[in-house]
């Protein structure tokens, strides 16, 4: 059994990553932190864990002596620290948030206001979107950069068109929607019940921090630099991404060509499920699972590709996309532990 | 006081019209009619509307020989011959429908498989939606061709920058949410409870049949053919339409000329609320109530303008703006009955 | 025009008078003021109230100087130094807070710890709650003590049969269920969106401050004290409570003779409607309206009466009323500006 | 592995059946049928299992001849004929149903309006609620009569009070709220998501055809005759079932021996959590998993014990206690398959 620790269990990503390494047979939870609510109880905090997990929230030092792998979910900024430690103790370390996901300290300061606070370390991180780059993930890896929500939906609703370059780099536009867990637990005006439900709204207009990570996978997988134009909304659901990308098919290429390469590019890679054609993605057939539905649609009148893309922002968007790098660098089937039925309501 | 009559008023846009027409000072509601519930009283059907409004459902013909305007609220095809009657009864007829919206016969034949069955009756009939187009709406005008919902948000959100040639008219995208209502009274599959609840999906993508009424409205805007790429998506909530529209801004124009533009636009348009710079369009905030909220964005790095419109789709989307040509074609102010405060939650 | 003043406008309840004072023909608001967000718009606060009322919060004390009627939306034990004021200033004051609705102040002490800072002014106080009590309402009246939700709900749907002597007073039962607008407008973890979506539970167990105000009103009914089982639930909708009630239907006493008790003692009131037998009273159907529906079921096998009623919390349960209460002082039909259409979805 | 067969494997029941034998180590789905979609896959029908179950739907002879148990989720009165098949063949029957549910013929005529086709056959039934009668469930039982949702609920939220003679079983009532799922999969107008969402009210108001269920349950645990207050409510949520019930206790009993004899009584059943006084049960704790939670409450003052239950109407309201009935009879431990972590959101 491996032993896992989670560093910041009673935010959501934490709480979920409870739940799924609860029902992974193996892999066991041997310790949890959290600042907010140390030394009381997890299943004080999330009163559905009663009887399940009982544990007390003990220290991040705690967390990394009892674990063989630390995963944190922290506020940006406060995971480096943590790697370099789990790194010296030899513990993986599987990061949730966004320390490690850039590869250009250029665009962390940028975009996060931070910095590279050691090169090495994150020269030693890899970025953990298995169907996309499955062979950066070794056995063994040290540090995993786990993708962000949005990051893992809109890119895999378009790489096979953008990697085979059917459609057009320039002017590619994703319109996500994601439900309100995406927005933590704490307590905030705008996710008041009152206040988001019966409502929807863009927010973070073209100016929202899981930009230049879609773009950096998008620019590896075009080979060149690629710039998106991406919207997030916020739906009154608690999970759930839907991710609707617009992309130019380039002159020459056919729909169909398109599906087929989709239909290629996908063929073994278990949780992605392309529908077939005249399905729509609905973040309601994917809930509490790790799979990634995408649905093809054409624009015949302006020749665009419509690319939507579906996943549970918690699981393949967080906690199980981070246990399906676990798997890989613990020599495991990818599969273990996640291969979750979704519910059909 | 006008007499109104409602045909088809047990559906979602016959119902609403129900609620803001005895709200209205200068009308009443004189009679309904029902196809599905002939007999029986509105109340029965609406329980919210016991003691308000307890009229038997009557036939069309009860219902034009006692209105003085006669909303009709149709599945396509049935209006023609209604507004006929009413033309030849010098009856007002404002069709909810999708009847009398477009002007090329051939689109008609095309999106909706259905012909013009009097060329003339179509020639008398204007488009109703007086922010852009009051021009046309003249006291005394007998058939009103009432926008439909989508139809009347994002060309709003998208208006004066299509209008004033600010943007590029070609590659314009509108990415669109809508509440259930939006989708009708009856029953089906999809929009059961359980199946809709916690769901979301895009649907008929870049094959609605709205496409070629919002296209005919920004083509009259810059006069010249405009095609749009028009994605409706399902919401789990009742009421309300977030439009968010992309395109690309004009080579050496500046977003700032273009929030001036939007500005001096709508300065005098009551049920228009451009928002300040910085809030995002929200459905929550226009619910009920006759406006359209727009918030201006600006993607920098793509030089996109996003333009989001928000409306309720069954007030400003199909029962408040007919009342509004109502208003129009029998000479009151245009607000009268219409100045409803959207409810804060 | 009557001049109202609103102390405590950016809660729910305060924000509600606002909606409800400006569509009322006969009183506007001419102040607002705010605690927490004073010196900002309230369409800061509201963005639904953007061109609609853009007043900024002021203080209290500039709140009664501009006003000829006062509502006071507040925590508890706040009120009375406020109403103490504009009396001396002759204004009128409506509390929808608890200050004064307890005649009792060994009852107040116990359930909310306070004491009454001046007798007579409590003295001077009347429970405004008029379908019951409207005899003690007076034109010209200075203080109004503005019932709670609970408490105007569950009364109204066990009045007539407890006033009539018709049910047992022991063993009653109100197990009420309320739309989250009722817990107020402070962002706190259990009412951020996903904790509460899809959930459901009661809370303050029979522990709940309303408890003594129930029975305050059927104890004034019944001429005899009445204890009750009072048990509030958390519904996930943003507004509506429905009172459940059960009584043990007295010896002798048919349930049509209730039944008919029920149709003459709500015969002439506008703001209650007695379902036809074979209704059952639902939230959706008084939204937004001042009504209060009432459903009566008959436990034929233990003899129960089972009264469920249905109010919009902070209509009926709060706004609403309130202002049914200025209106009877200030000598108007005390429909004026509440005769609002309950919407049908 | 056990081979289990779904008989009506499309409504909602069913299709829970399938997720939930789909994760179960010792069973396996061999066949599934459906009156309403014969032919067609069951991924084509709830798009959420794509990929892992499309099976498509056979006739009830087939999946009879396929299992070695037949779980049936039928309309009440299909499964006995059903029933005797399988028990002629040697399969395990599990009626979902409400056939095999009340001993009394003269019960089942009364609130079902249908007879008992062979005595013989019911007298093989057991009624599966197997922390109350696990005592009576065999390995190698033949017919299980799987409980309601309603009539799980409540009787575990009152079964130590009233086995143990510590309240009154007079003037018991059961007021519950169920989520939608309950309602089955069939459109209706009622459940249309417009009709539904932001609305509440109770239904079939002491008339539920649960009722005399419930009271079988209490009057063998009191061995007397028992009759109960059955009140249900509808709650816009997809899952869930909240029982609130009441009770007089009996003089000379104290809140703690309560208290003390429902922790002894549920102290080795894994599935019922009695949370730590001061805990709410919540509907929102227990989703998609087999637990029951209960929280006991005290009203002092009318000296009335209220204890509410929180199940999901689908898993140990429906298909888990099935497939823990299952495990019982096939002499696996009974949490085989059914250690569901739910969600903390």
């Amino acid at each position: 059994m491996i032993k896992v620790g989670i560093v910041g269990a009673t935010g959501y990503a934490g709480a979920e990553l409870v739940r799924l390494i609860t029902n992974h047979p193996q892999a066991q939870v041997t310790a949890v932190s959290s600042v907010s609510f140390q030394g009381q109880k997890l299943s004080e905090v999330y009163p559905a864990y009663l009887n399940i997990n009982d544990m007390e929230c003990e220290t991040q030092e705690q967390v990394v002596e009892k674990s063989d792998v630390v995963f944190a979910a922290l506020p940006h900024g406060l995971s480096q620290e943590l790697a370099k430690q789990c790194v010296s103790k030899e513990k993986a370390f599987i990061d949730l948030g966004a320390d490690f996901r850039l590869e250009s300290e250029d665009e962390y300061k940028e975009w996060y206001n931070g910095e590279f606070l050691d090169k090495e370390l994150h020269a030693e991180a890899v970025y953990g979107l298995p169907e996309l780059f499955r062979e950066n993930i070794h056995k063994g890896q040290k540090i995993i950069a786990n993708p962000g929500c949005y990051t893992t939906c809109a890119p895999l609703a378009l790489a096979p068109a953008v990697k085979l370059g059917l459609v057009e780099t320039k002017g590619i536009i994703c319109d996500c929607k994601s439900g309100v867990t995406g927005a933590g637990r704490k307590p905030v005006q705008s996710n008041h019940y009152p206040e988001l439900n019966e409502g929807f709204h863009a927010y973070k207009v073209a100016s929202h921090r899981h930009t230049p990570e879609i773009e950096q996978t998008l620019s590896k997988l075009a080979e060149k630099k690629v710039t998106v134009t991406f919207v997030p909304h916020l739906l009154p659901v608690n999970r759930g991404i839907l991710a609707t990308c617009y992309a130019d098919i380039k002159e020459g290429v056919t729909f169909e060509q398109i599906r087929k390469a989709y239909e290629d590019f996908y063929k073994d890679e278990y949780f992605v499920r392309l529908l077939p054609q005249g399905m729509n993605a609905d973040i309601h057939n994917i809930k509490y699972s790790n799979f990634c539905d995408i649905s093809l649609h054409h624009d015949k009148r302006a020749n665009k590709l419509i690319a939507c893309g579906a996943i549970d922002n918690m699981v393949k968007g967080a906690a199980g996309q981070a246990i399906q790098n676990m798997n890989i660098i613990f020599g495991l089937d990818e599969k273990t532990g996640l291969d979750i039925v979704p519910p059909a309501f």
